[in-house]
């Protein structure tokens, strides 16, 4: 990926910050580095996840999924939450289409009795492929969901042993599962969190049964040089603008890409900066937007509203052909071919491509003429290796970002409170559910 | 819909609102009230948005709609963007199944040319009606994606001039070529801005395409009644609140339906809030995201990052039933009939229902014990005349929230600039398009 911070500068954006405290940043960027690299070297938890393109095995992976993708499916049932279904379904949704022959991919990543049900009664168990991906092994959600697509199978007399792929750590119900079942499974990667996982068996097991080039995704993350400068390393140029940015009144990071393929990748990027970094009254509340629909639905906030935001946007260069009707004979037309109206003959001819990229660029200038910052992210296009350079680099930003904030990038204590309230709520009476409903009450009823 | 802000109080929450402070907040309340009600009784813009409950005439959308619904179509193509968009999708993703009939929707909101190709190419012309939508007629985005619709369909040789509705207001490109061609139409109402349309025919008429009970929906907005104190009128209570958390910090409101049917709601409910508040540097932020899913994505952040977040679960109090297997039998089991792990136990038997129902409390409970804010809104369930009211009771929420700010909460002016910029890009240049690039730039490339 590049970067262009420039609309984030205090020349013209407030909050904004300067070239000089960029400068001063830098010797911190420098620093941070060192103790990343450091991380990656020892294998410390969490800095792992950075050397995953060089530790993935591609060929594992391949022998893992064979005996499903062998099965040739219409249809593959992720069952996983959060880190465990975003990274496959940031990779499916940007690089498979159903519509020339690639599985589709169902992601069953709620609790939702409504939504399950449509989603299991759309598939044909005899043409689909399951992939349960939960390190712990113990998430609710995906356990409940998991008994639900069995079920299911069983019903249409399939045998789901035969076309389930789990991802899981060494223990827990899910792997003792798999053993009892002999099922096809791949270990989660050791010292990776959840959310960090898409470049490992995590997000790229389900992504290979979902018709990704696995292989251009990894080569693509293993291209990103990590340099200690963010002059010279786009990831930590986007880590520390946000961090700056941020620390200047900018708590609010609107991250809007502008290519259908990328929204997924948004709710990626969303989890990941905010289970990454915050903590302890720090980090960044992402704000989930869509280029260019999304203008006619958040700019008006974003241009004129609390200035305790900033923009990021992530963009292709380079887009397929969609050219619309029109050209030469837009004046006049015949009744059984009519003419583009006089009043669209600015677009008539035009490529669609080329009309989101004008909306951008207006979008940007518009937002710096009102003093509001921005970041540019551009990546080449929408294939398997950008996005692999892409996904590696919001991670690395990430980690830079939460070594500037001195958090710690790799867990997620302030989660597990709910969890085990929600545990004891179906299950065995805990010292957190017992607290559910002592809350203070003001309903206010029709 | 019913809400309570017992989570938003100052006893357990910070920010947090006194329950001193909102009975002083309630006498403007009361004020405000007279004001909407005297902008309704004197149809002033934006006021008159409130009233499309009893304007709106269900038969005049019948007729319209009419010679499409007779076609039986298998797809509705929705040709729009933000206010002209999202009504309809809401409605359609709430209560439509294309699974048991009713016609699939499909929105074009977006100009990127690789998902309109997609959408363009999954559709038989044949077997599709479509709607364009646009108060204006000169939405660039609404009237580029208009050209490729009709391009497709002449290309498959089919006429679209007789399954195409319009609607738009009473000048313009696309109420001229509803004209010339003859199309079914119908006007925006008046003084009502897009984003308020959903209960008119900018909503309804696509909505009833789609296979939505039009009727209950709009019934279900007119048993809505505003009383003039918070304290009798839930969507009062709403704004009212929201309004208190954000002048003591929370200005960002993340809005997190609890059914998968209402997350297009959330997006709705995102451009209302943004569009309508964020301007003269007041407004919050909306962030969406999704319950229960989301817990394990931004539940960390919410709990543990900047005290600048309210959050506002929306859930239904009944949901379809689904029940996991198991039950008696889960010890044991045998070889052609495995028993739920004895791991999972407690969720054998279980309804999913029950289980996204405790993982709302829990969350609630685990934000207040970590003296969060939060609100909880609660509809009876995802059904029409359900979805009305609560449609209905977030613009009376918005309206009351733009009172007590002193902002008009009709207008968007905002977005103006980058319209014309962008249009400059695509065709005769302006002053705001040559202003594009001229920004500071400090790119950091690969």
């Amino acid at each position: 990926m590049d970067v262009d911070i420039g609309p984030a500068l205090s020349e013209t954006a407030s909050p904004g910050i300067s070239r000089e405290a960029l400068d001063r940043l830098d010797e911190r960027v420098t620093r941070a580095h060192e103790r990343i690299e450091r991380g990656r070297r020892e294998e410390a938890f969490g800095y792992r996840s950075l050397s995953l393109p060089v530790e993935t095995d591609p060929e594992r992976l391949r022998r893992a999924t064979a005996s499903l993708a062998a099965r040739d499916p219409e249809h593959l049932l992720l069952v996983g939450i959060g880190g465990s279904a975003l990274g496959a379904a940031t990779l499916a949704d940007a690089l498979t289409t159903p519509e020339d022959g690639d599985p589709e991919t169902h992601v069953l990543d709620n609790v939702d009795p409504e939504h399950a049900r449509r989603v299991l009664s759309a598939v044909d168990p005899a043409e689909t492929v399951v992939v349960a991906v939960s390190r712990s092994g113990t998430t609710t959600e995906t356990l409940a969901n998991f008994l639900a697509v069995r079920d299911r199978f069983e019903r249409a007399d399939v045998d789901w042993t035969e076309r389930t792929l789990v991802v899981t750590g060494e223990e827990g119900p899910l792997r003792r599962l798999a053993d009892r079942h002999d099922l096809a499974s791949l270990p989660t990667p050791p010292g990776v969190p959840g959310r960090f996982g898409v470049l490992s068996a995590v997000g790229l097991a389900p992504a290979a049964l979902a018709g990704v080039d696995v292989e251009a995704v990894l080569s693509g993350a293993g291209e990103v040089d990590l340099e200690g400068s963010l002059y010279d390393c786009p990831a930590y140029a986007y880590g520390a603008t946000a961090v700056a940015l941020s620390a200047r009144g900018a708590r609010v990071n609107a991250l809007v890409p502008y290519a259908e393929r990328l929204e997924t990748f948004g709710e990626w990027a969303a989890q990941l900066w905010a289970e990454s970094l915050g903590k302890d009254g720090l980090g960044q509340v992402p704000a989930r937007a869509l280029g260019a629909t999304d203008q006619h639905s958040q700019l008006q906030l974003y241009r004129d509203g609390p200035r305790n935001l900033t923009v990021t946007t992530v963009a292709p260069r380079e887009r397929p052909a969609l050219r619309l009707p029109g050209g030469e004979d837009t004046d006049g037309g015949t009744s059984d071919r009519p003419a583009v109206p006089e009043e669209l003959s600015h677009l008539a001819g035009e490529d669609l491509g080329r009309v989101i990229d004008a909306e951008h660029r207006a979008t940007v200038t518009s937002l710096s003429r009102a003093g509001r910052p921005s970041v540019r992210v551009e990546t080449e296009r929408v294939d398997a290796r950008s996005l692999g350079r892409l996904l590696y680099g919001f991670e690395a930003a990430c980690v830079l970002a939460g070594e500037l904030l001195s958090v710690n990038a790799f867990d997620q204590p302030a989660v597990e409170w709910g969890k085990r309230a929600a545990r004891g709520l179906l299950g065995e009476e805990t010292a957190e559910s017992r607290a559910v409903g002592d809350l203070p009450e003001l309903r206010v009823e029709e």
